[in-house]
């Protein structure tokens, strides 16, 4: 997605347990990576005599190395149980290696409340954040080629004061993700118009706006749930339960016309000739909109990067999670953003005055 | 949709005045409509001299009838403002038709605020109902071809008994809009298990829970975004500023994906040729998901019938708008669902002690 250069070595650490389909489609997604990435190296976490097997003769040498952690954190574990029970699982390990600064970031498949309970108390927050958010990556108009959106369901609320830090955190995350310099940032709301939408929101538009020159970004104002994908914006911010909503139906929403489009094509004769005429092009528009090419929710507001691969992903997302964290390791990301957040600090008890008055 | 009877004769009031297009869209769209449905008659409201060249030897006789209305809502014309001062508006003079009952249903393609204020005022809220809601369509993997999803913007707010009362209506709606002896209903949120999402959800699910049997619904529990086109609900209850951006995410996404599909298809040689032999599965593909087709957000809750439009409907939508308040018309759907809702009233003290205790 970006130019950035591969020559930086860096280390991720990567959770090799908890995804659906077990730790063989990580350590694939693995292999992927490290031959596509020769300056990576990784740490994985997960129970010795499992993961062995798997990676024996994978020829990384020193590039690879393993982790032993004997326990996992199932999808259906509750996070306040592994909060208080998880240091010997994977997940923990590997989040672990992140706070001891022994890997760049970290990667994992598991279950995201667990995942995101674990980096909350051992990375701690951000000065400045109140409520980490996820950061969704989304097909789009612009050539870039995807949006951010967040936050995309870490936290069910989002005052304004969290907004603003979303705006904040999105186009920091935009830039060193996506590599663009200034990027374009929209309020997510029923309507473009001023008056329109919650209270918190019209608040939020203005905190926003006042925080642009300073969080280096463009305030383009609310936009609607159509204007997600296009190209007027580079980051959409809103709260984690119409964010989660949102993705989740522009999902489905592609899921249903792929399969009615294949169901099109497989119903006639003329109609089988015209897809296989067509393969080529259909197959770059199915990379194009693919959820597994921008597969990895990426925890912001934490001192550390942790970034979260879709739990059904196919060792094609697997890599793309982790080619994501490697990009963000190799640009220092986590620190970046914890110092633009620190300009919030100073900011806030202007922010109040003026909204009070 | 359904296999409903166009003998009967009704009677449907239309405003000409407020599409993005003009009245000679509307007038397109009524045509056709007329020429469709020969048991259908109109009353067309706007003014006189603009309307009269437009339907000049239509030749629909008695079933189409001009009543003057001088002035026009425009789309920047606040709700407040029209409530006020809309009396001589063509908005306000369809309205007023089925509030006397000289018409079985309203159809207006005009300022969505304007026309939801102008109902409330003039057909007054059933029994039972808080907030009136919109119900839209949405192109889905179920045999009907459509799923119900309300509120889609009548109001941003929704407490537990708003979200009752939404399942109630959108039962209604689905059995006498879309034919469906016992709708399954699904409550929007975060995640499908009972712990997760908002607090006032976790009680409007029990609240629905329990109003089934008398509602004459399934209900399946929680959904997610990806559920809202599948076949595992036939109607989807949320609050209007999640379903209004569900709703516009969705068209957002199928746009991105057809014009991304038009631009690989029309890339190479090859690519045209195929698309040239596919033409009518595409065509086939398009009608099924083409928003037109599932035009006009019915207004839930009032005493009457009224079917908003998009404003940027082309005379195929308009006529699709007509088509639904005519088939809604002919139901009696809005006195069926003022019944069904009075059923809510003596539900009610029961429901708030279990919740309390």
């Amino acid at each position: 997605m970006t130019g950035m250069s591969q020559d930086k070595a860096i280390t991720l650490s990567v959770d090799a347990m908890g995804g659906d389909q077990g730790p063989e489609i990580v350590a694939e997604g693995l292999k992927r990576f490290l031959q596509a990435d020769p300056a990576a190296s990784v740490l994985l976490h997960g129970p010795r005599q499992r993961l062995e097997p798997l990676l024996a003769q994978s020829g990384f040498g020193d590039r690879l190395q393993l982790v032993h952690a004997p326990d996992a954190v199932a999808m259906t574990d509750k996070p306040s149980h592994v909060m208080r029970h998880g240091k010997s699982t994977s997940m923990w390990s590997a989040i672990e290696a992140v706070r001891e600064r022994r890997a760049g970031a970290c990667v994992s498949c598991g279950n995201t409340g667990a995942l995101m309970a674990v980096a909350m108390l051992r990375l701690r927050k951000v000065e400045g954040v109140n409520r980490p958010a996820i950061a969704a990556l989304w097909p789009s108009r612009n050539p870039q080629g995807f949006n951010v959106m967040l936050d995309a369901g870490a936290d069910i609320r989002a005052d304004q004061d969290d907004l603003l830090a979303y705006a904040m955190m999105g186009a920091s995350y935009a830039r060193n993700g996506l590599g663009l310099e200034r990027p374009r940032i929209g309020l997510l709301n029923v309507g473009t118009e001023e008056h329109k939408g919650r209270a918190e929101l019209k608040v939020a538009g203005e905190l926003i706006a006042r925080a642009a020159e300073r969080g280096a970004f463009d305030y383009v104002g609310f936009i609607e749930g159509g204007d997600i994908p296009s190209d007027r914006v580079d980051v959409v911010v809103t709260d984690g339960f119409t964010g989660n909503v949102a993705l989740k139906t522009g999902e489905g929403t592609a899921t249903l016309i792929s399969g009615l489009l294949r169901e099109a094509l497989m119903k006639t004769a003329l109609s089988k000739l015209a897809a296989l005429l067509a393969t080529g092009s259909l197959k770059r528009l199915k990379t194009r909109i693919d959820p597994r090419q921008v597969n990895g929710g990426v925890f912001l507001g934490l001192n550390g990067t942790v970034v979260k691969s879709h739990g059904s992903a196919d060792a094609t997302g697997v890599a793309a999670a982790m080619a994501l964290a490697a990009r963000l390791a190799r640009s220092d990301f986590s620190d970046r953003l914890a110092g633009r957040m620190a300009t919030i600090a100073t900011m806030q008890p202007d922010a109040g005055e003026e909204v009070r008055a």
